[in-house]
């Protein structure tokens, strides 16, 4: 995606629709509401974090998600506490973030983040027709690894049964998105201080073989393209 | 922190507290509840998500996190919806999430990530003593570049006041971790189809100064270090 440079005197959000509970107010710039700046984050996490109440105490547990049209999907054991819950559709938050740097300033108060997060609320939806929870696993997988599905043994009725699939609605969802280098008071831009950006990102690493693999197996050239550190 | 490499048939959990909702039930061998653990995942992620409910609707905000003792902070604009209502000292669930690797099995079903995690559960204090809130944010500071903040101009009356600062006690949290290869089906062993981990982790950038700094400042030498990719 390409990333909005900050304007912070600007206060006028991009696009879209946003709602009493997810128009981002005090840097009204960081709110993206369009679809193609959420998508793009949301396809660009891995890993989500996804919030929920229980008895009154909210719980965030990390999973992995992704995205098929107008849903953020997520899995896991129907043994599981969470899914448990989520399946009389609670209300949830799924949150997916991307740290992409540090933003030194020459004040503590100017420091900062660049980061990119979408917030999505909604009603859990438990993926309950047989065929769209299969279509939508085999989604999943090929985001990960596009087309060794049909490489794995498939699952058993056991299995998929034994699987949870949840989903939420990104009706009302909101992107804020923060990039750029620090923006110092301006008396303080004369400071003798180092100020910039300190980058992050994810690395992959080279691929680690089972160490009961026949070592005439060869790597997914899916995943060799992907080492970046 | 060392990895525990994963054993699903031993199902004693290490050492420490459980409570009733931190157990780790379905994997109790990834649950550890000793501080040493819980510890060193909170201080190797750089952002947390923090959980909370507002007229029932759960919230997760990712935001930078550090610890100090048995505590875990977190800070923002006293202006944030978020803060104000953590303020009220509700319920909040703060999770400290870091991916080390997709496991790729021969079977969708046994497929997994490596993971480490912390959930707290707790209320939200804020801090309000002046001394306190000073120093936690120079350890924060301190966390993230030693020693820079004797560099920098010292906050205002003004910015201490905009910035709220929150904190939940480490009494009730619970680390997950998972480490090592795939366990797949036996039976599914001898499948001709590669399976094995992609390593993932955090790199940290080349840092990029701001167009506004004087080009001889030198580059901090704690930020030097820290480059990986």
């Amino acid at each position: 995606m390409t990333l909005v440079t900050e304007e912070p005197d600007d206060d006028v959000p991009s696009g879209g629709a946003a709602t009493e509970r997810t128009r981002v107010r005090r840097f009204p710039k960081r709110g993206h509401y369009d679809r193609a700046t959420i998508h793009a984050v949301i396809d660009a996490g891995l890993l989500c974090h996804v919030g929920y109440v229980i008895d009154g105490q909210p719980y965030v547990t990390p999973t992995m998600h992704w995205r098929v049209g107008e849903h953020v999907y997520w899995h896991g054991s129907s043994a599981s506490k969470m899914l448990r819950a989520q399946k009389a559709a609670i209300p949830v938050c799924v949150t997916v973030s991307l740290l992409d740097g540090i933003v030194f300033a020459r004040s503590g108060f100017n420091h900062s983040i660049n980061y990119r997060c979408v917030m999505a609320l909604g009603r859990a939806e438990l993926v309950e027709d047989e065929t769209e929870k299969l279509e939508t696993l085999v989604a999943f997988s090929d985001r990960l690894a596009p087309g060794r599905w049909s490489d794995l043994r498939p699952p058993t009725k056991q299995e998929m049964k034994a699987t949870t699939v949840m989903r939420v609605d990104l009706d009302e969802a909101v992107a804020k998105v923060r990039s750029g280098p620090p923006g110092d008071d301006e008396p303080d831009y004369a400071l003798p201080v180092w100020a910039g950006v300190l980058p992050l990102s994810m690395a992959v690493g080279t691929p680690v073989a089972c160490p009961r693999l026949d070592p005439a197996t060869p790597v997914p050239a899916c995943f060799e393209s992907l080492v970046t550190g």
